[in-house]
This record gives structure tokens, C-alpha cells and sequence, in this order.
């Protein structure tokens, strides 16, 4: 696979499964003291990874869960940030400023704090009353975070009687290393092609919802604009057909990030609309994959770990027919801002 | 003023503004019976202009808000969707599809749904529990249903207490009707300018934040995108930095839509950066238009009226300058879909 250390990979992912003892710690003390409101709170990239735990405990879960874009929670404030709150944030490097910055603001307001990190000794480590430790590259972070969450966040959903399944999701979650690694090799031939043909793209739709719509925004965002500087309009499956629609033409590129929860309708139709208005209309469909040792029932929930994976080596290709490196940057950590 | 009926304007905010009576027979209703959650609920437009409460009321109040994406919520559910829940949508014409099906399927869960219209009779004033009615030109939606939200969801604020300048506040919204024209008139030069430089652009990143974000994310869409084909990007400031910064070149048109409330210091980051990085900056700041008979202390909660009436009178400078109308349409109700 391009640029790609299957052994580093398989580390990584094994470390992030391998939390669940912690998280089981976690959700048992947690869930003891008592809370009212989840805030999941990031910035870019590290908000966007908690929009389908946002989507997924909307859809199956009385926990109240809010989202919060980290610096506008600081400057707006809410009154559910206080001792009945539990708040959960990542950084990989554990020094993003404004999560550090976001981390104290929720705990001087009273609120129980859980820190998602790289390594030990960073701020957010030190900040956080809680703390998962796994240690990634950069390249696999989005499914090492992810698997954490699932695991910390369907617990708190068993723990309230919400997921009875969990222990044996959490059973089969060791062999979702080897299952994401499957669903990358099957698909790097289909990434090859589109990065291959859309090497000179200057603009791209992109598409997505539910479980997946996090996905969508961040790549558009994190990748595309940020890492090969192309322009991008992510927009949900929902409201697709309220604006964004009268767009597209015979040579707009449409991308399609297909995941498999309820909303895959709202993406079918979507996809009706474009197959007769663009001739570059690209779907990627995590349904295409098999996830070998993972159950159908758990499918559903999943899917956002397969469109990340997928895409992740999708900006592999990306990188390598645009001749633009994923590191450069025009601006960021390049001039103070 | 271009293509502006000052006339119909007047009436249009007037009615708005006269619905206060039979706001206070719903609050009072709806407080009485008592309710958990607030659902906030539509698409694309009339999704958007939810948020600007979706913000106000999770920075001053205790009420569980929630802005819900009609076809989505109606696939994914919610646990809060049930008796305990009141849910608000908006339909001009009574009929939009997605949102009458939303205010049956939120029904059918038992919850209590108020409808804002323009006209009684239609599907969405028949299967609303509470009805607001407002009669107005399409030019004039935005500013007709924002008056009637702050009234009907500062009113839910006041009955718990959380806001007791409610009725000094509603007594000044006699005043905001000529005080919007005046905002029209002033900002007009401004907007004729902009459209003249502009009429070859084809591509606007848009930022805003805040109360004011919503419109920034419908302008982009439903005006730009839908009324007139330019591709745009929407992008909340406090995400600005977390990658679309990177596609800033000195030829990027990049707007900003700066209101007043906690969030503008975020705006102003955005600027500092903007106007070292484009040559092509364009700030709309609400900053720069007096309010008469508004007084200071209820500004910050307006701003998002301000943005609004002002972009109204830049859609007419696009239409006349692009020779683009704003009625043409690829899709939406020319063929199917």
C-alpha cells in the first residue's frame, strides 16, 4: 500500500482497543458520581471526530449529548457546564491550544473532564481528570481516536442500560485492526483511480450524513483545503437540495461518502439526483467492504471507522499524483496568526 | 432602494411585529402544560434561521434547544421527541414537504408543534398545534419570521424567568421596523459597491460566527449558491484556523459577516489575518449601522436581523450587477428529483 507501515498501523490501532480497561474505569466512576449533560468539545478536525458519537447517541441514547466547537463554547458559555457536566476532548499531541484552553474553562466551571491524548505529560494529560493514552502517527489518528470513543462512549450508553450489546461489540473489536486493515487494501485500487483522474480537480462537492457527516466536513476541511489546497463544499445529504444543488453540472465533481446507518436514504437519493446531472459523480461506499469478524448488527454503527480509514488512504494517493506534499502548509505553524 | 417596495416592506415587519399577542397566548400555554425540550426544526433555509436561537438560547437560557434537521431527525428519531417536547418550524408557504412531514412525524411522537406561516389554510397552519401567521413577500421572509422567533423564544426565556427585559424589549420592537429600513438604506451604497467589484467572482469563502453564523451558512447557500451559481465555502470562525485558512491567496474573496455578541472577538482573529493574507476582503459589520429606538442593551441579541436585512439589499445589487435573477433555478421546481 502507498506510503503506508502496516506494522505501525497495526500497533496503533491494537493500542487504541486496548484501552477498554481504562475505559471501563472511567465509565464505572463516572457513571457513580452521577452526570446531567456529555459535552464532546474539539476544534476542526478533533470537533468533527465527535459529530458521529454526536449522530449516534441522538439516534439511540437519552444521554444529552451536545457538541461544541471549543472556542466558541469559551466566549459563549452554557449554563449545563457545571458540576453535572462530563466533558470529553482529544489532542493527539495533548498541547492544541485551544483544547488545553477549552479543558480548563470546563473544569473551572466544575464540569468532570475526560482527555483523549498521544502521550502521557502533556497539558491536556495534565488538565484532564480522566485520561485515554494512545500513542499514533498522525496518518491513523482519526481510527485510533474513533475506536476510543466508541469504546468510551457506548459505555457510557450500556452503563445507563442503553446498549446491552456492548461487551460484545467490545469483544469484537479486536478484530477490527485486522477488518480496517482489509478495508484498506480493498479499496487503495479505487483511490489510486479517482486521485489518478482528479489529480487537477479545483473544486469538489462533497457529500455525506448521519454517522458519516463528520467525515465529510473534516476531509473537506482538514485534507482537501487544508493539505492540497483545493477548494470544497461539504454539505449534508439533508440539505443538499436546499441551495448547494443548483450548482452542479456536467463537470462538477460530487463525491459521495455512503456510510450505512438510517440516513443512507437521504445519500440515495442524493445520488439519483447527481448520476443524471454530473458526469464526475465519485461514491464511495463503505457498504462495498467487508469487515471480517465484525457482526452485521454492529455494521451500522461503524461505518464512520470505514469511510476514515478508506479516505485516509485516499489522501496517500491524493498526495502523490498532485506532486503536493499532506505537510505543507502556507500558514499554519508557518507565520503566527 | 433597488427593486424594494418600502410599502410592503413595512407591512411585512409590522405584521411580524403584531403577532406579540398571540405569542403570549401560546408561551403562556405551552409554560403552563410544561415541556423538557425544545426542538428547533426545518432545512436549509428554514433550517438556518433556527440557529441564531439555537445560539442565543444556549448562551442565556436553561431550556434544552435543539436544532434538528428535518429528514434527518425523521430517519435517526430522538429520545426527547415525545410529549415533553414543544418543536418549532417555519414554511412560508405552509407547504414546504420535508417540514409538513416533520410536523406530522413530530406529532405522531406526541409533541406539542407551533408553526409559523404566511397564510392560514395551508398544510403546515392545519397540522400545527399553535399557529403564527404572517403574510409576506419572499424578499422579506428572513427579517418577517426572525421577529417572530425572538418573540415567540425570548418569550419561552422570559416565562422561566431568564430574560426580564422581555417586555421592555418587545415594546422597542415597535420600533424595528423602520429602524431595519434604515439599516437597508444606509448599507445600500455599500452593497452596490460590493456587487459592482464583484459581479465576476466565483468563488466566496463566507465567515461568521455566533448568532449570526446561521445566516452566514444560508447565505452562502440559499442565496450565492442557489440564487446566483457561485460556488462558495461557509465557514464558522472559530474553525477558520483549523484548515480553510489555507486556501487564502491574495485573490480570495473572503467576506466576513461580523455581528455583536460574544463571538466577535473570534471575527476579529479572522480579520487580523484576512486583511494581511487577500487582497479581497469585505467585511459587513452591523457595527456600522445605527438601530433607532433600539436601545444598547438589546443590540447584541439583534444582530442577527441587522446581518440579514443588510445581505437582503446585497441580493438585489448581485441580481442587477450579474444580470443573474434571482428566480432562476437549474433544478428546484423545473424538474424532479
Amino acid at each position: 500500500m502507498l506510503n503506508f507501515d502496516k506494522e505501525a498501523f497495526m500497533k496503533v490501532m491494537k493500542g487504541a482497543v486496548n484501552v477498554k480497561p481504562e475505559v471501563d474505569k472511567i465509565v464505572k466512576s463516572v457513571t457513580e458520581k452521577g452526570y446531567r449533560t456529555l459535552f464532546l468539545v474539539g476544534s476542526g478536525g478533533s470537533m468533527a471526530i465527535m459529530l458521529p458519537f454526536d449522530y449516534l447517541l441522538k439516534a439511540h441514547s437519552t444521554i444529552d449529548v451536545r457538541t461544541e466547537i471549543a472556542a466558541e463554547l469559551m466566549v459563549r458559555g452554557s449554563k449545563f457546564l457545571n458540576e453535572n457536566a462530563v466533558v470529553v476532548l482529544s489532542s493527539l499531541s495533548g498541547t492544541t491550544k485551544e483544547t488545553v484552553a477549552a479543558a480548563k474553562y470546563c473544569k473551572e466551571h466544575g464540569a468532570t473532564t475526560i482527555g483523549l491524548v498521544g502521550e502521557l505529560g502533556t497539558p491536556l494529560a495534565e488538565i484532564a481528570d480522566y485520561v485515554l493514552v494512545n500513542y499514533s502517527e498522525n496518518d491513523f489518528a482519526g481510527d485510533s481516536i474513533y475506536i476510543q470513543l466508541f469504546e468510551l462512549l457506548f459505555g457510557f450508553m450500556a452503563a445507563k442500560g442503553e446498549f446491552p450489546d456492548y461487551e460484545e461489540m467490545m469483544e469484537e473489536f479486536k478484530n477490527l485492526p485486522e477488518a480496517l486493515y482489509c478495508v484498506k487494501e480493498s479499496c487503495e485500487p479505487k483511490m489510486s483511480e479517482f486521485a489518478k483522474k482528479n489529480k487537477d480537480e479545483t473544486y469538489h462537492m462533497l457529500v455525506g450524513s448521519g454517522s458519516v457527516w463528520g467525515e465529510t466536513y473534516s476531509y473537506g476541511m482538514c485534507v482537501l483545503e487544508e493539505m492540497q489546497w483545493i477548494r470544497t463544499k461539504t454539505i449534508h445529504a439533508a440539505e443538499f437540495f436546499h441551495g448547494t444543488l443548483e450548482l452542479v453540472e456536467k463537470d462538477t465533481s460530487v463525491i459521495l461518502m455512503k456510510g450505512e446507518d438510517e440516513t443512507r436514504p437521504l445519500m440515495d437519493r442524493v445520488e439519483r439526483f447527481a448520476e443524471q446531472y454530473t458526469e464526475k459523480l465519485s461514491i464511495f461506499d463503505t457498504k462495498a467492504y467487508e469487515l471480517p469478524g465484525i457482526s452485521d448488527k454492529f455494521r451500522k454503527y461503524l461505518t464512520v471507522l470505514v469511510i476514515c480509514t478508506m479516505f485516509e488512504v485516499l489522501s496517500k494517493h491524493l498526495e502523490k499524483e498532485r506532486d503536493h506534499s499532506l505537510d505543507l502548509r502556507r500558514y499554519y505553524r508557518v507565520i503566527e496568526y
